[in-house]
């Protein structure tokens, strides 16, 4: 922590805070400036409490954290990438991951028909919605477990892992049975009993960026996840929320690199909720591709403007087949780059 | 709803258009422009999956609701405020009330203290958190069910009514047990897990607005808790995430009027969050109850500096007593508004 | 400055970055904590660049500035409120001050009725614009040169003061002539080239913060009228834009105390522009005296539904009347708490 | 216009309206929905004014526009792209143009290497900062003439156009003088004089997105350029302000595809602006190309870390050439792209 002191303190002032630093039981450096008086204090432990009785205090002007609150997800920790694996693929790996579906498991016919689109355009993984987070209580909330017995069955037919969203730490267990990586939607990126259960849930998890979550507070609800057990945590953009109204959300595209830079779990891009409307869809997706996305997840649906939910933001799965050739060169790309970056390169 | 076509639209482009509408159950009235060609549709229930079906229509430039989209929280279903009782006390009547307590409970002398000072200063409602939603998994987690047992003990022996904060649907039956009002967290104002199972709670509901939700959202959350059965529900402005960072969140206080126009139900500010910083709340007090907010909740503690949580923006005791005699000519021209608006009055 | 170095940086890695610090002219204060060490730099003068060039460093983890950039502006610098004389009133001082008048002058008539009605209910300061900044480029423009001379006619004839807005380096000085007060609007706070002729001015200035500037900010485009020659500047809290769109803008009424911490130059709400919504208004110009504003500056006009811009934020003059009678108790413990806290009273 | 009436208003409520839509010269279609009755309103012109009159109405619910309020710049006006010719190059044509250069004009020596640099490296236009919009008034602020006619000489001995910022409409002749193309900040990108004086500059203009402006206010801004006489005008996101902080700014990235639908203009990147941070711009600048912008502007510098701005998100001129060749693949489907969608190609 640097504590700043107000301009002009006394001795007695200074002392005071400096004993307050003490009573935490971290060491104090006096640094006596021009126009005022800094204290550096260091030690070991969460400052978070430390911090908030300085700031309380009249003679000090800031006070500031230096270390970061999360440990186990950064990078300093740890330098490797993690890589999950999931059936047949890895998250993180040498290979960028496609996972696609529709946003609900509707029916039978339209969960087999969106797994077997994806399946044969090179995707990994089946997206699909059973429990549905929805802001009205009158729009449709989901096939809730029918949904998760098609969705396996659309995963086993086909060779595809399936990823499906958990919306309460009551239902951890049961959709663990039946989904091969656990989505914790963006609303619930701070349902901290949620994130304390997913510890013990004995799968992966793709941790949705909040709509108004720092890139930080994303990190420090995958500490809770890795804190409490469980390693294989995937973090996802997928647009925030800002003053522009002309898409659904804001694409922080740049949140890729940033975590790359700042922690070894890998990072999902979300190009169909981050601009809400289908003609963006393809351009966003190359351009995740070409920024480094570790996976990329899309919202495709057999006939989008008879989907239940998002439709207009899911592509026909016409479009998607074309879009998943349009990528292949980016993909090409991606994996040299890959490949220079890998420490078996060097 | 009203869809706008695009510029030159073809007489079957707009046919398609308008069939589309039919099959959703609509009636079609097409009104010719000067430019283009709009279509208003009328009918009644959901419009959320029409809409979002012609919004993917090429030929459509854009599609806007009409009808809002919730119903039993909004004025024009109910005219009259909702008034809830708890204890001896009713929000949303003809008092102002005061809540106050500490962000954590932390002991039975914290609590004691704290309360028989909210009381005796004239506040109505004592708050502490015994579950506590925080950002980093190595912060204190709150003293669970003992801290409920402590915090009835403390209404109990001073006759206030008790709030305190629900993390999970897992625990709404605990908690009722314990207090008397529940409240819901800005993190989780959107954990629709969590708000379906208020609606058989048997308690009043406190709503936080989230940290990036607007006001229609938290209408919108509070009508799921009516529509699973709950009508006893206030809704809490408590600072929204903006760009500023200089206070902990950006108050949107006008967010008071503006509930108040659109809702029966009763509206509390929480200056503590919307500042995180002590010396602004006093301030932000008088503003809300000048604004007409029906209750203010606040953050107090026997020795903010030492407090375990949020010490920086908690009122110590004495500041607390200070603030509510300052409040007193306030709390008198308030209740001449409410008198002079209320329907007796006329 | 406080410089954080990375994770086990090495001692050449470190003797790196302080030679830069000293390259700059500043003072080394080594800290070497459990983690991590941290270097703090001390010294007089601007340290943007040195932390521009310490960012870049690969060895730094980041660098944070201490002292503000601003200077004249701050209460460190100067501790008493300044005092703002224009005719007969004073504005930061003993009295609270409400500024009214239309959105645009647009006819004799028009203007002096406004002006009449502001000042028989106990304004003192007359707004309207003639320059008017609109976002459409067909919209109403303002009637410039003749907009001027209708308000120095209405301020003459009621003893109002007369401010407006002023939009180009290039009109200062033809403004000045007709007016008491420079309006600097939202859209130019960082419009430096007309800050730095406000310096020369020769007539006090109205600095509106822009729709997504920072406190800091704003206290920065003062500096720059300040440092160029113009002691007279207020600052005006208009709201910003966030994601919230149900009021035109968002009023962060907490800026006010904020502002009164940090700077001696008188503060001014808009709740006009802040809500944009004629119901609004009067709630928020009473949380306006009640958080304890210098001013406040309201749009009013004869008829403003035929008003040619900002009709839907303008009050009637009758309403303007009737809020005015409403505000005196407010405008009452307004002063008590202005004559509680002055130094005389002490 | 649809005007949204109250639920159960009368009949003369209704007719009250209607009638002050018809006094602003509209026509009515009046459709009686389950629940309210809604009005439609065609006709020609703004409609601003009356939409402003009929949100007052206290019977009216709520009011939105139909059309969009800008015109020359939209595609619905011209479909095929507007191609910007300056020197040897086109903007908005077949090939991605890449503009870099210094953030300052510091010395003949920097701005020869950099625009050498630059040129060798197979850029096209050179940047560089004259005048200098800085946030503090203690801030180098541009070369200002001295720093015009050294860009002019740099841009002269490599072949390169020349692209600089102008401030005040007070100098665009000056700038135009020495320029090829008129740059026009954030700040400045709703600051109305210097947008008309724009109009008769005989220079192509940049005009980069104000840092909480909206797509549609860009586009306004533009419409004023192109209203007040001049047709070529390229638009530029830079970034724009969340609460996001780890960036300086967060990349809409979005805003290029949404733009290439909306209007015929040519859409610019700006990576250095958007991420504050050099690690981060050759990520964002693949992303720029594979998303189809028209151009990217970047900041490089012969030596970052002296830079008098902005140093911390320049490249070296080393990083930048091997920048240039990380692109070239990404380029030449960037080109295919451009091809298959063009006209000639059908």
């Amino acid at each position: 922590m640097i504590i700043s002191m107000k301009l002009r303190s006394s001795k007695q002032e200074i002392e005071e805070v400096c004993q307050r630093i003490r009573d935490f039981g971290y060491k104090i450096h006096e640094i006596h400036g021009e126009e005022r008086v800094v204290i550096a204090a260091v030690g070991v432990g969460d400052v978070t409490p430390c911090l908030d009785a300085l700031e309380m205090m009249p003679q000090v002007d800031n006070a500031v954290r230096i270390s970061a609150p999360y440990k186990f997800v950064s990078k300093e920790f740890r330098k490797e990438k993690t890589r999950i694996r999931v059936k047949g693929c890895e998250i993180g790996g040498d290979d960028f991951i496609m996972m696609a579906g529709p946003c609900s498991v509707e029916s039978e016919t339209q969960i087999m028909e969106s797994a077997e689109a994806v399946a044969s355009a090179g995707g990994k993984v089946l997206r699909g919605g059973a429990f549905k987070p929805r802001t009205s209580p009158y729009d449709f909330q989901g096939l809730e477990l029918e949904g998760l017995k098609l969705l396996r069955k659309a995963g086993e037919s086909t060779g595809l892992a399936v990823i499906t969203e958990v919306m309460s730490d009551r239902d951890v267990e049961l959709v663990a049975e039946y989904a091969d990586i656990l989505q914790i939607g963006a609303r619930n990126m701070q349902n901290f009993a949620l994130l304390k259960s997913l510890g013990k849930a004995n799968r992966p998890v793709m941790l949705k960026r909040g709509l108004s979550s720092t890139i930080k507070e994303l990190l420090m609800s995958a500490e809770y996840v890795v804190a409490h057990g469980n390693n294989d945590v995937m973090l996802c953009e997928r647009g925030i929320r800002t003053f522009e109204t002309i898409t659904r959300n804001t694409c922080d595209i740049v949140a890729v690199p940033v975590l790359q830079e700042m922690t070894h779990l890998p990072v999902v891009l979300d190009p169909s909720h981050a601009t809400g409307k289908r003609s963006l869809v393809p351009a966003l997706t190359r351009a995740g591709v070409a920024i480094g996305a570790d996976a990329v997840i899309l919202e495709t649906h057999p006939c989008p403007e008879k989907a239940w939910s998002d439709g207009a933001q899911s592509l026909t799965l016409g479009a998607f087949k074309t879009l998943m050739k349009e990528l292949r060169p980016y993909i090409e790309l991606w994996k040299e780059r890959r490949y220079a970056e890998s420490p078996v390169a060097v």
